[in-house]
């Protein structure tokens, strides 16, 4: 037993960074199947092929929710038990790796003060990830079983018996804070439209899931040590300001753009929650309180450069990230003037993370352009509702205008393997890409060219 | 008299590069407003409504081509004069512009060696910009008039009389080489779809003008010059490789991608020829052999982004242009591997010029994003057209799938805006956001930030 484990450990210890996550996700995605696969999961006469069990694993392991399938008339409970434990274990998993794996760049850089000063330094071993996973797991899990109770004992007046209301409190609460997406009403949130309670307490579920995991850990700290010495780090500052202006965007353009539309006559506590909770969800949590096809091209458009961007690094979600985006905006407003860093709260952005951003940015616009272009070949649908579909699957938001179950079996694979990518981080693959030998040292002559 | 030309030197002097070109810009639409506004020069009960006349006057002088008034029903014999007089005015001024302002970058920076050997160092005073345009107007008059000559003949057998002939023969010169998109036929190309002589000239007369000025120069000079000794600049070599591959790329996409529609029940030289003149006519040309509406989705998306991309610097054309999109491709694949330079064709890319590539591209996409949500918002077209309707307008090409005329004012003047960006470049605007003062010189701690 200690031999076989011993030669785990070594197996790990040879694999990259970037080998080790991707690995985990397709392990993880192979046991989602197989237990998914399970006769006890599944009502019978559903259409369980090949391409729609891998979609439906991929988009639970990916925290994604796009679905081929009806959830509820495909899963029995034990079905559904089965797919929550399966967002845990992709939601957290994930986040776990990803942050280790920052956790060991880190140490590659040499960079001794790290901001995430609460996540023990010396990680960069078996040891460590377990721990990390079980300090993340005992975050989310104390999060999702607070959701739990506060939800299920709030759904006590919607449903007949505390079995079913607290069934449903419980899977609303993990699909909210894993942001799987997936909903066992068979139709998201919508029965919830007009109640702001259940509305308010998925959105902090949503938000506590997707702001990432370094964000959670600093602002426990900041709580229980008082002792006003406290700062947060960088990361935690771009990218919860990030994380609030992109809500505060996304809401304020729903409302503009669909005051005379969807929310005509609508009054404007209605018009605020529909507008606001559909932003929170665009960040990953892929839920939703109508049907976002409702919407009109302008809104839908906005909402496909919301997804885009995703949630934080280190999260449940997916996209180019938070971050991603902000050094992105940060860098066009910097270098545009003709400065040569980017100063930021009394901190200087490390020129190498300005150039991974800017590198994470252009090949996701390649990757999903390609990705519209291929589908528009294979697919009837609208550009709009390609575009949505493509952007929902890169942020693994699962959001839809309604065409998913309608791929076909090309189509429903490029959707596969986007929330793959997104969920897995481009930048993961950057450090595939990474050449192991060191680029020749030797020096052209310098010459311009005329750009613009 | 000399007083007078002395004042408008100095008032010359006394502006920046960039308030130059944009100062050109707007004088020349205001000419070309003004002389197309004469009587003579239009038919009675043309809706020559003020946005009308604006719109007219800034394809004309931006050299795109979209129309909201049909040209030959709108314009007399002298107004279609003045038209191309126009063409020729925005075409070669802004060029002529363009690449002073570069030359003048070039001693900004204080770099001597010029590859652009044979244009006078001298030029950053009145004297020499007026010799700069001198010697484009002589090649871009030179090429048009050989231009004008062949098709004027050939066209002997379309037209009854030697006077129509010659004029159709003049003006498609004229349109093709400054990129300018007119028609007089009434429907662009499409009565010489299967006269290959008249499209391969076409062609050439439209890359003569889209390949920049610096490039002709060069070719000229290789060809005068048999000394051997000759070495092309960087900037030829980039810009004229890129310049091939995305004819190249488009030409193969549209076959490939229309193979089963369009040109269904073809021959391989009918699709051969309008898959390729409908690549080379994205670059910025604008005239068409078609009816672009009538290729799918798909097609037009990678239309798009040809259009998008757009022509050389210092050209007849507009877009993010070819050398910008060239950077921000090798940027890709060299960072992303963990390069710190890009090295190509034995010379090192200078860091400022790959940060203005990165920056122009986000700029554009940022630009043209908001234009089609904003678009999607005033119009009730299908996004695909709007999507289409951007790009053409930023990349000055003139290619519409028809909806131009039925613009709403506001979309009339939002494609207004993007041609006149879209030709002046958005580095130009770049030139006006840089800052005077220098950056503030006091350094911040480096802080890493986790991003994908
Ligand atoms: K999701
Ligand atoms: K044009």
């Amino acid at each position: 037993m200690i031999k076989f484990k011993n030669s785990i450990t070594k197996k790990i210890h040879s694999l990259s960074p970037a080998q080790l996550i991707v690995s985990f996700y397709f392990i993880a995605v192979l046991i989602a199947v197989s237990l998914l696969s399970l006769p006890v999961a599944r009502y019978e006469g559903v259409d369980w092929s090949f391409i729609n069990a891998l979609f439906t694993a991929v988009s639970a392991v990916s925290v994604t929710g796009l679905t081929v399938l009806n959830t509820v008339e495909t899963f029995t409970v034990p079905g559904i038990f089965i797919l929550a434990f399966v967002l845990q274990f992709g939601g957290v998993g994930v986040m776990a790796v990803g942050t280790f794996i920052w956790l060991l760049l880190g140490r590659k850089i040499g960079l001794k003060e790290r901001r995430l000063m609460m996540i023990d330094q010396n990680q960069s071993n078996l040891s460590g990830i377990v721990k990390l996973i079980k300090q993340i797991l005992v975050l989310i899990l104390s999060i999702e079983l607070l959701g739990s109770i506060i939800l299920g004992t709030y759904f006590l007046s919607y449903y007949d018996t505390w079995q079913e209301a607290y069934f449903h409190g419980f899977f609303a609460s993990v699909s909210a804070t894993t942001n799987g997406g997936f909903d066992i009403t068979g139709q998201s949130l919508i029965p919830f439209a007009n109640d702001y309670f259940v509305q308010f307490i998925v959105m902090i579920l949503i938000t506590a899931g997707a702001i990432g995991f370094p964000v959670l850990v600093e602002v426990k700290e900041f709580i229980v040590n008082k002792n006003g010495r406290f700062r947060f780090s960088l990361f935690t500052k771009i990218t919860s300001i990030t994380f609030a202006c992109l809500i505060t965007f996304g809401a304020l353009a729903i409302i503009i753009l669909e005051s005379n539309a969807y929310f005509k006559g609508m009054n404007w506590h209605e018009s605020l929650f529909y507008a606001l909770f559909q932003s929170v969800t665009t960040r990953s949590g892929g839920l939703a309180t109508m049907d976002v096809s409702e919407f009109g091209i302008s809104t839908l458009l906005v909402m496909c450069g919301l997804m885009f961007i995703g949630a934080s690094p280190s999260s449940v979600g997916g996209g180019i990230r938070t971050t991603t985006f902000a050094l992105n905006i940060l860098f066009l407003f910097h270098f545009a003037r003709g400065h040569k860093n980017i100063k930021i709260f009394g901190r200087e952005i490390h020129e190498e993370d300005i150039i991974k951003s800017l590198v994470v940015l252009l090949l996701a616009i390649l990757i999903c352009s390609s990705a519209v272009i291929v589908l528009s070949v294979t697919e009837e649908f609208a550009l709009i509702q390609i575009l949505f579909e493509v952007c929902s699957a890169f942020g693994t938001t699962g959001l839809s205008t309604g065409i998913t179950p309608d791929l076909s079996s090309i189509g429903k694979f490029i959707i596969i393997c986007l929330m793959f990518i997104g969920r897995v981080g481009l930048l993961t693959f950057l450090f595939i890409l990474e050449s192991k030998q060191k680029p020749p040292n030797y020096r052209y002559p310098v010459e311009r060219v005329i750009i613009g």
